[in-house]
Order: structure tokens, then sequence, then C-alpha cells
């Protein structure tokens, strides 16, 4: 690599990291400085809180080994916006991240700045050989950062739930469609390659959770060319699902009962009609558009109810690979799942509208190795009591997306974008 | 009373009213957006939740019944600024206050703007007779709104005291001094006279839970002259005082443990020094000022090892009864207690500084009498499980403190300014 | 007093000492080992424990400081059996109770015979200058024991009503009767005495929370004759008692809404009919008796929708100081409130039935004295957060009530034997 | 099959009934009345309800099927005894089975005896087309009470643990031993089977869960030759691995704080020395014995500590399919794991001494199926939250272990005696 094109991919990553940055400010503005405040419950962190910890990041793990005299913006910001990593010392405690009134927004908007024009700085003035070590952690920030502008939005969506107000964030509802009925695509597995390759085979980032690339023995299987509707899941409701015990896991008929779920979260009827609580407001439940917002639990009730199976992630990743990364993203500013299109023969809503529960359980690939140093506590540590989902959701920046991404949550969680993909087959012959 | 000297009545009211308001956004105007917001504790609610909950008491006491086409400002106001009155109808969930982002801290600024010309134009029109029967609820509205500015100042000092920043609120140290000794004050006794007359023998307002004065009987018992200070505090803490259960209450002994109290609230240790959170910043403790923010069973436990007792709220108002109101009180913008006068034979600190724990349970009178309606949820519901506190604080607006005046507590509580006056003597012969 | 009559009253004493720890045994013997060992919720304690904590006194306070060669029977029973005195250091967990299967109910029986003899001899032989500086302590093991005699049926009842097979203790419904309509007792009131003399002025035992005497003013006032009726009861549930807020204090709507009370505790309805179990079986409700198992708030609640109020502990003392102490207490072997007797103008149902709930908080009488040592945290440490109930109840042992008795519970308490005495007037003229 | 045939089996299936009950019976043996009463945390049930229940799935799933005139030997024992069989009806709290002091201990061997009559009876009359409908279920019956078997000697371990009396239930240390340094055995992997193949090709019981026999990828691996001693536990604590994040999963680590884990369960440090309890008493601790009652979270932190990893569940399998059942197993009545034997190249400690964490999540083979009616809930239902273990323990019953056995808990518990064995290599090449 001769110099001027390291100079070249040092500029386009400044540019890069423009747009990330922008983008995440651009999310925020719609928000008052009391919504940015505001924790509704231990998962959820206030806006201006997720704005701020991106930016500690940057300033953490660049910033602080590339200045010479580094000092941090504010001592105490180091403490308060240091989400989980151990090894950079004591950390606030996050269920009370509401608590904090000051930095209030307009004070995390100058500490953006300040670190946005050090990061400039920097990756203007930096040697090709300092950029090539670099250019790993900076690249881990952009996606660190639209991570969070994700759950920016997820966590928004539960305040303003809240708030019997019924404010409005953005965007509009879907134009009506029709997805037609569900269609099945079939795959005939044998021992497949899953993960990322982790090399200039494979061109693009990956998380340390995507590695490595390993043999897996799949059956033929099938899965659903659509996620599960609106109109499908009132059937299920109307058919006692939240009722039938045998139709759940132990864990889950729990927690119907401790929490009452009659329901998707964000659904509530009135006069026997159910509205449902979204970015844009509070309407009517749209049979044709996809169910979201269901937790493990229910998507695995819901497919036991059908008479089918949640697809493994091995069997997802298998069937997607192929598929063009495209769908409802985060760009499209609808901010909620739209109807899927006209079936094709091919999966549809593979990418984007709702991330898809998996049936497995999130644990390292064979041969997985945590990173050295505090980066190793990106994903490595979170290997326990989850299970895994994917595919993307209305909410994920484009880019943020692809074939062998992993995402997971705890299998009660209810306030990410989450939706259901039927499964079936697979047995041994 | 002819019509000219209604019209000054009324007039001085709409002063009054103006005044009183006024007071409330003087106070909340250091304070940013976020800090308005945050709820840091369910005791705690936020400033703008204050500012709008006293405007709902005129707009629902006041001008729903006077208004002749009377439409609420805005109808969720109705359900979202109701503090306890079960009688209004439904409310919203005490501790999920610091989840409500809007209305914000300026739509709150319009509400109040809205009932304020509302009611100066009701005070403005009044005919004397629905003056006459107006009165008593616009003025219950003053010293309500009174109770809420004080609540309004402990409530932010505890959100402000989480904040790793330290950040400052208003005011500044006291000037040093020397309050001298403790002295003791003696009092004969006897059957004695308690609470307000509530007629014209008694110039001014009380609320219903000074109602009726009755007789009590007191043996000779004395007050000493001033309150408990840091210095003495502190020998008790070096004397082992949280550490002996025999010192404590039983309920108190447990509180000690579950909360690991070694200290009174808002003070921390660093590097052996004692430092005190205070609305003017953090700074070490300075012995010469009353001991504040600790909590009944902490006053129990201080008189215990002093070898004395808590006074009675009839010994209190007994002794307090001559005594002038004057006192340390907000309109000095100290907002911390102040350093005790030279003695002079007479009980110092007793209006202002701290509310001064008693060994009364908050009880009714003989002969209280609930008044009817929603305002009877005033006081008589909370007439259980809770401690007397008498004289007022330096965060009691003035015009609010008198010796019949009853404040209440849980026995836990240590977020309120409160300390401790000692008592001795009043056995039988 | 010459050696002859002080044997006579060490010899009274063993012969007392004796009937009361074989009225324990009497007590526990209707329970299997298995009974004897359950706690059912952290206020109840194992019918064991109470067997061996009982004789764990005689052994801390009596034996431990007579005996020449004291040694305790079991060293860890020391830690096991001690209830709450801090002095005697440190002690097991009070809610964790229910988990100490040995020793099993035969080895405290062992423990029991064991300071059985041991007190037995030491009453023996025992000096007459030692004899009276024991008296005291011996005196007070006795009533401390019949505390938890009371104690141990109140808990076992609530250990069996959880058991779906209805298990029965003992005794049998009473016979059916008429209490008649509520009639009331005028009484004049003036400075009047309350307390236990303390001295050979009054004949027999008090507990040091009954001291000093002391004078208090009390207006005119009425009491109703005999305990509130089930069938009064009736009417309270049948009017909407349990839900309406407006009747009730603030925290005890929270207990009627948090624990869902709809009724008394142990009433349970079945095809809307109501029943109540008792410690002889589950029974339909009997309008006749007095209504029982009701908390301070639901005491207060009713007599606010009577229209009523509750006594004062100094006016139900006052009026009940001239009243032979007789009724229904544990010797009738009922085990339950019964019928009131026929109106004669006088207090029914005074001592025994029920425990009457008073509006007064369980505090120090002006003057008391905790004693020296460890016996100081009997009484004084408890009084903090708790309601004053006067009179006995069904499950008390005779001997063990007079008219100066303070018990005192949480107000929240159901499972002790609780219930209603109305009173009305009181107020200064 | 002929007549004769079945008829000796089925006799062959009285005796195994007989066999196992009386196992039951002796295990119960050395335990009061009272403790077989406690339960001592939510996860433990009392030993005689363990009695009763393994007692009601037999008249529940075979009596009720098969008696003319089926009645339960008592109606409330149907409630009191159903662990979690929903389709059976409502069921009694489990949390709150240590407060049903009835039926006790003796009630519970009436009910045995009843029943076992009664089953006798079947198995001695039933013809052989019955029995062979039936025999499945009553086999199911028989490894049911094994499972069980185990679970009352690990729930009595925990009852007894509390007790300041530190009582003994059976059993003796292990004679001394030095299991030499941990070696290593060398696993070729490729495309393995694993799972029960649940027909006649391979002999002897499985569960639902150990089903269909399906292929797997794995990719060369290594085991360790024996368990990790308590020796290498001490070494991993001395070196901080109580105090060290970065050793730990992110769950782990909160309950490493929120519970103040510092070593085992079942250990306690006195004046520097570290004592075991176990059930034949407390004991120091025998660095040469098996590390026993750790959770899957410090099992897989002491992996990390050790540069290593668990295993997986399949690796587990593969490796462990050629080895003889045989071990440390409850027959030898040792009760506690023993020292490892001499190393001879291959696994050791495979069966018996602890269950092993593995690292995979309890989740559904490929194409299981959950059987149809209650019998479906045994397994299927309890597929999500927990981690499989392998091999079982020095309480688990010979001939309740093989290589295909998969049993479970949730990652935090620590009352199951569970243990590690290390694993490495596994990654693609």
């Amino acid at each position: 690599m001769n110099v001027s094109s390291v100079k070249t991919v040092a500029h386009s990553a400044l540019a890069r990291y423009d747009q990330v940055r922008a983008h995440t400010e651009r999310l925020a503005a719609p928000l008052t400085p009391e919504d940015q405040t505001v924790q509704s419950m231990p998962d959820v962190s206030p806006t201006k809180w997720h704005r701020a910890h991106v930016t500690w990041f940057f300033e953490t793990f660049v910033l602080a080994d590339q200045e010479p005299d580094f000092a941090p913006f504010q001592d105490k910001y180091w403490f308060l916006f240091n989400s989980y990593y151990e090894a950079i010392g004591p950390r606030y405690s996050r269920p009370m991240r509401g608590v904090i009134s000051r930095p209030g927004a307009h004070d995390v908007a100058d500490y953006r700045s300040n670190v946005d024009d050090r990061m400039r700085d920097l990756l203007d003035r930096v040697d090709d050989g300092t950029f090539t070590k670099l250019a790993p952690i900076v690249e881990l920030g952009f996606h660190h950062e639209q991570q969070h502008q994700e759950l920016l939005l997820m966590d928004i969506k539960h305040v303003l739930s809240l708030n019997p107000l019924q404010p409005v964030y953005a965007g509009r509802p879907a134009p009506p469609g029709d997805p037609g009925p569900m269609g099945w695509v079939d795959v005939a597995g044998g021992l497949v390659e899953i993960g990322h390759s982790g090399d200039t085979s494979e061109p693009g980032f990956c998380f340390d959770n995507e590695l490595p690339r390993h043999q897996q023995w799949l059956e033929p299987y099938r899965l659903a060319d659509r996620l599960v509707t609106n109109g499908e899941w009132l059937e299920f409701i109307a058919d006692g699902g939240y009722q039938r015990p045998a139709l759940w896991l132990s864990d889950g008929w729990g927690k119907v009962q401790a929490e009452e779920w009659t329901a998707p979260a964000y659904w509530s009827q009135v006069d026997g009609q159910w509205f449902e609580h979204t970015l844009h407001g509070t309407w009517p439940v749209d049979p044709s558009l996809p169910a979201c917002h269901v937790s493990h639990y229910e998507a695995d009730a819901f497919a036991t109810w059908a008479g089918k199976r949640l697809p493994t992630e091995a069997e997802w990743e298998h069937a997607a690979r192929d598929h063009e990364v495209e769908g409802n993203l985060a760009d499209l500013e609808s901010f909620h799942p739209r109807v899927a299109g006209a079936p094709d023969g091919r999966l549809r809503q593979l990418f984007g509208d709702c991330w898809e529960w998996t049936s497995s359980a999130y644990l390292p690939y064979p041969g997985f190795q945590v990173p050295d140093g505090a980066i190793g506590e990106y994903n490595g540590k979170f290997m326990s009591g989850q299970m895994v989902l994917r595919g993307g959701c209305a909410l994920t920046p484009p880019g943020h997306a692809r074939s062998s991404y992993r995402n997971f949550f705890p299998a009660g969680a209810r306030w990410p974008v989450t939706g259901v993909r039927l499964a079936d087959g697979g047995a041994p012959a």
C-alpha cells in the first residue's frame, strides 16, 4: 500500500466518521432535553447517555492511545459513560443512568463536538503505519455507534410508550398491502459453513462473535418465506395462545403469569380493538404487518401452536447467505416493520423489519477467541443466558446488517424490535 | 364587610397569589430542563412535577368550581398532576413521575401561565359573596404551594447529590461562628392548651391537623436551648453511636444495618475527613453547624446516647408559643442550617434551620374532624406510621412556620432537613 | 420477712413455675413434630422454637447468674433460641427459624426437662436474700412464657391455615347466641391516672411499659359496650368497605390494594358463602361472633364507615379499670372469640375474646425508664411503628390480662386475634 | 412375545419396583420427621414431599389409568404432590412446600404403602397386552424416582448445611489418595453421532431429551483425564479467581458480587482454614478430592483462568461412549466425590463423583418430539435458560447414568453436586 492510498483510506475513514456521527445527532434531533434524560427501565439508557457513551468509546479506545498529551474532556465522564468495561475502571451504576441530569443534552453536544474535532485532527494527520494499526478500532467504533443508534430508537420508543400524552417521535404508517399466505422455502442442508471468514475472502466488517467460520451438519429443512403477521398473531390470541400452558416453555409460562402478558408488548386494547404504540404514534393493529415486540418465549409458543418451530441460527445463516442485504432498514425512516413484498419463491423480509428469534442460545463458536484488552469485553462475556436473533430490523442502520451477524437478547426481552420466522423439518432421516 | 373592603381583600389575595407563584418559579430558575425531570427515588418528585402539581391544585379546587365553562388546560394533566386525591379520580403512579419527559419544563411554564391568567381574572372579577366562600381554598392553595416550595428544594438536593459531577444549586456557606455549649430552659408544664384556636382569637392560617385546640397535662420538663451540632454528632460517631444496638430502637437498628448508616445522610468520608453535600456544594463538615438530615431513629439514638430524650410535640409547642416566628428560613437564601446565635437564656433556633424530630407519632388531635370532599384527603389519611416534626427549616418559606405547625415524616426519612433538640425531665413526680 | 415466709414464697414460685411450664407443653401436645417445625411467614415462629426460647430465657437470665458452674445445656442453643437480645451476643436469623429441623420436638423436650430440673433445684435450695433478688426475673420469666403461649397458638393457627388438608388443632365452635344491638357507656373523663402503680398499692405483676403511672386529660367520651360482630363486618363489606379509599388511612389503602384484602384474615368465600378458618376447623362465618383477625387499618376504616372512631389506650384503660378481669381467656379452651353476653349497661368483652385496637401509637409513657442490662431490651426498643391493643383474647392465659396491659402490633398485622371496640365523643367542648 | 415371557417381564418389573421404592425409603431413614419437613430455599423440596411425589407419579400416570374404580388415596394429595404438570390440574405452590406440616412423614409412609400395594396388585394381575402398553410409563416411573433419590440427597444436604448444630446425614470421608497431575486424552472428532438410538439397537432406557440420535461435526479436541481438584481450586482462589472480572461471564460476575461468592458452595473459612460441609459432616477441604458445588459460572471462570474451556455436551458424549458406566455412584454410599484413581491414559471419573458442566445450553436435539399428554411436560418445557451436565455424581443411583444422559441446571445453581472437566482444542483448522 503506497502513501497516497493510505491517505485516501484515512480520508475515507474521516468521511465515514462524519457520516456515522451525524446520523446519531439526526436521530436525537426530534427529542427534547427532557426526553433525552429519562431511563424508563434498567434495560433502557437515556438518549443523551447513548450520545455520550459512543463518544466516550472513541475518546477511550482511540484518542487515549493516540494523543500525546491525552486528557479526558471531563474526568468524571470517564466514569459516567463507561457502559460495562471492567478493565477501564469503576463505572457508574447502569440502573441509575436516569438520575444523572447533568451533563445535559447541550453539554453532551459539547462533548461530542470536542471529540469530533480531535478525531478529525487525528485522522487528518495520521501516518500510514499508525493508521493501519488504528483502522480496526476506528471501524469498530463506527459499528459500535451504529448499534447504539438502533438501541437509542428502541429505548426512546419505550420511554415515550409510558407517557399518557402519547408523544410521537417521527415517521408515518406504512402504506397498506397484502403479504399473501405464508410460503415455504426448502433448504438441502449437509455439512455447511457458518460464520464470517474474518479475512479478505469476504469483504467488510464483522464482530468477533461471528468468528471463526466453522462446519456444521444440517439435515434438510425449510423456512417460512416471510415473517409472522399481526393477523396470524391475533389468531393465536383468539385461540387461547396466552392461556394454554402446554404451548409454552416453563420459564415463558412463568413470565406470562407474572407479567400478565396477553399480547405483544406495546399492544393495548380499547373497547375490544387492539392498538399498537409505534414511533409514529398509536394506531390500530394492522393485520398485514409483521408481529413485533414479542419475546423469545412468545415466539416459541407461537411456533408450537402453529405446529412448527423456530430456526436455528445456522439454518437461518445458511439460507440467507446468498441473499442481497436489502430491506426495511433505518434509512427508509419508516421506523416500523412494513408489509412483506409479493411472494417470489425466495425468502422475504430477511434483512430489516424485525430481528428474528432463533432457537439457538448465544454461545461461542468452536474456536472463538476473546481479543486481548478491554475490547475483549465487547462480546464474549455476554455469551450466557441469551438467545440469538438474526437479520436486522426497521431501526437498524444500513451497513449494519449481514447474514453472519449475531444479535442477542434475553429470552424475555420485548422492547427490541423482534419478530418470528417459522421453520420446519431438520430431523435426522 | 362592605363591598370596597371585600375588593381590597380580593386584591390583596391577588397580590399574594402573584408573590407565591413567582417564588416557585424563582426557586426553579437555576435548574436545567434535565434537572427538573429527574426523580431520584420514589419519595422525590421532579421539579417540573412540583411546578405543575401546585398549578393543578388551583385549577382543580378553584377554577373547576368557579369557571362557568371550565375545561382543563389539558385533559391528561388532570391525571398526571394529581398527587394523591382519590376522590378526583385515577392518578398517575407516584414512583413513575421521573418517566414522564413531557410536558417539559417549558410546557409546564405554559400551564402555569394559563392558570395564572385565569386565577387573576377570577380574583379580579369575583363578587364579595363568592370571595368569602372562595377565600379558604385559595388560602389553602398558597400554603400548599409553599409546602411544595420546601419539598422542591429537598428533592432537588437529593437529585443533585447522586450526580458525580457534584452540581451546585445556589447559596453559599454560612459565616463561621460558635454556638456555645448546650444550655437548658425549664418549663413548668401543668394542664396546657395545644393546637391552633382555628378562630379569630388567633390570627393567621392553620391546617386542619392543628385543630382543635385541646388540653393536655405536662409534667415539668426542660428543653435544650439550641440544636445538636455536627461537632456533637461527630462525638456520637466516635463513641460507636452507629455500632451499638443498645442505643437504638429495634426498627432503627434494622435500618442502620440494612442501609449501612454510619453518619447523617449526605455525609461522605474522604481520607478520614467528613464532607457534606449541600445545595451550595460539597464542603467539609463544620462542627459548629446544626447536624441535619438525620432520621427519627438517629435522633432517638443520639438522645439515648446523650442520656436525654426527644421532646413530645406538646412540650415543643407549649414552650415555643410565646416566641416570635423568626430564624433561618428560606428568605435568607442560605438554604442550609446556620450556627446558633449567642445564648440568651431562651430557646434558640426554634424556627428555621432544621425541622426538629419529636417523640410524638403523627395522630389526630382529640376531636379532629376530616373536612368534607377531596380536601379532606389533605392531612387526615396520613395520620399513621409517621412522626411529628416542629419548627421549620432553612428551606421553609417565611409565613409557613408557626408554633402549632405539625410537619410529619416516616421515622426513617433522611432527605428532609431534619435535626435534633434534646429534652429532659417530664416524669411524674 | 422471716425465713419461713420466704421459703413459702420460693415454694409457691416453684409451684407456679411447674404450672406455667406444664401449660406450654399442654398447648403443644396436639401438634406433630412436623407441625412444630414450620415457620409459615417471618412473623411466625415454629412451636418447638417457642418451647425452646422460653426455656432459654430461664437458662440465660436466671441459671446463668445463679449456678456456680454454669454451662449451657447446649452451646449452640444459646445462639439459636435468643429471640432479639443483642446484649447476649449474636443470634440466629429470625426469618430462618423454619429451616432448623434440629433440635427436634423431642430434643426440645429434653432441653425443657433439663432446665426444669435445674430451676426446681435452684428454687428449692435458694436462700431468702437471693430469692428476693431473684424473684422479679423469675416472675418476668412466667409472664414471658405466657406471652409465648399466646403467640404459639396465633402462630400455629397461621401455619395450619395454609394447609390444604385443613387440619384442626383443638376446641369446638361456640354455642350460638345473640349479642344484641351495640350499646354505649358514657365516661366522664377529666384528669385521670393511667398506668400501673408499680408498687404495693396495686397487687400483681406489670411489665416495664405499663410504668410509670401518670396523669392524662380526657374529655368526656363513650365506648361501645361490646365488640363489633361478624354480622356488622359483613354489612361493611356489602357497603363497599374494602373498595372505598375515602374510608381508609393512606397506608391502609395501600395494603388493601397490594394484598388484595376483601375481608378479615382467615376468611374465604366459597360459592358466595363466607367461611372462617379457626383452631377448631373451618366453619361458616357466624354473624353473632366478634369480628377478628382485622388489622389496625381495617379497624380504623370500619370505625370511619360507622361514623365513629377507635378509643385511645387511655380511654380504654380508664374505663376498664374498675372491671373484674374475667372473660373468654385461654382457660376456657374455646380458642376463639365467643358471642357477647347479655347487655347489662356495663362494658362487655373487655378481657378475652379479641385484643382491641386503639388509636394510640405504642410509645413510652412520660418518665418511662429502660431497665439496665439485657432485660432492658424487653419492651423499650419496640416503641416505634406499632399500635397499642388492649384487653386480651381467647388465646391469652388467665393471669396475663389486666387493665393496664399494653399489647402492640404493627398496624398491618392480621395474624393476632384482634377485634374492634368503637368509641365516640372525646372532643374538647 | 408369548404369555409366559410377558409374565416374566411383569414379574421382573415388580421386583424392580420393590427395589426402587425400598431404596427411597432407605435414603430417608436417617432423617427425623422434622428434617423431612424443611424446605431451605425454593429449589429444595422437603424429603417427605419427594417421597410422596414419586408415589403420586405412579398413582397418577399408572393407577389412574388402570384401576377400574380408581379413586386417589387422598383427594388433596392430587394437588399437593403434583410437581409441575399443568395438564393434571392446579398444583400447590412450589416455594411453599415447607409450609405443609401434614401429611407428616408417617402419613407419607401410609401413602407409599397404599400405592405400593395397588401397584403390586396391578403388576401381578396385568395381562400381556396391557403390560406392553404399560411398561414404558412404569419404567419412566422408576427413572423418575431415581432422579428424586438424587435430588432428595442434594436437598437434604442443603437443609442440614444451614443448621448451626452441623448434623451429619451418613457416610464417611473418602480414604486419602493422590489423583496425580491432570492428563489429556485426544479425540479425533469428525461427523459423529450423538444421542440415544431409542430403539433395540441400544439396550436400556433413555429419556425423551436424549432423542433422536443425530449427526454433529466435531473438530479434533482433547479432554482432561480427571476432574479439577480442590487443590487446583485453591490455586484459583489464591490467584484472585473470585476478584478478577476478566475471568467471568458478565452474568457470573454479577452473581459473584451479589451473592459474595469467594469459594465453592458449602465451603467456609475458619481461622484461615477452609472447611467443607458434606453429608458425612464438616471436614477440612481435602486438596486431592474433586472440587464440587460450583456453578456453571465458576466452572467457566476456572476454565478461562486455566487457559482452557469447558467441553460441549457432544464432545463429552462422543468421548464417553465407549467407556463402561462405573464409578463413584450412590451404591458406594460415600455420598461425596472421591479421589480419582491412578491415571491409565483414559478418561477417569466420567461417571459418578460430580456432574460435569458443559458449555452447551440445554436445547432440543434436531427433530426432538414432545410426547403427547401430561408426560410431554417431563423434559421439553425446561429446554430454556439452563446448561447441560453430564456423567452423574456420588448421589446418582446406579442404573441412572449413561453416556447419553442429559442433566441440566441453571448456570447459577450450586446446590447440585457439580464439578469441572476441562477441554481444549476443537477449533476449525
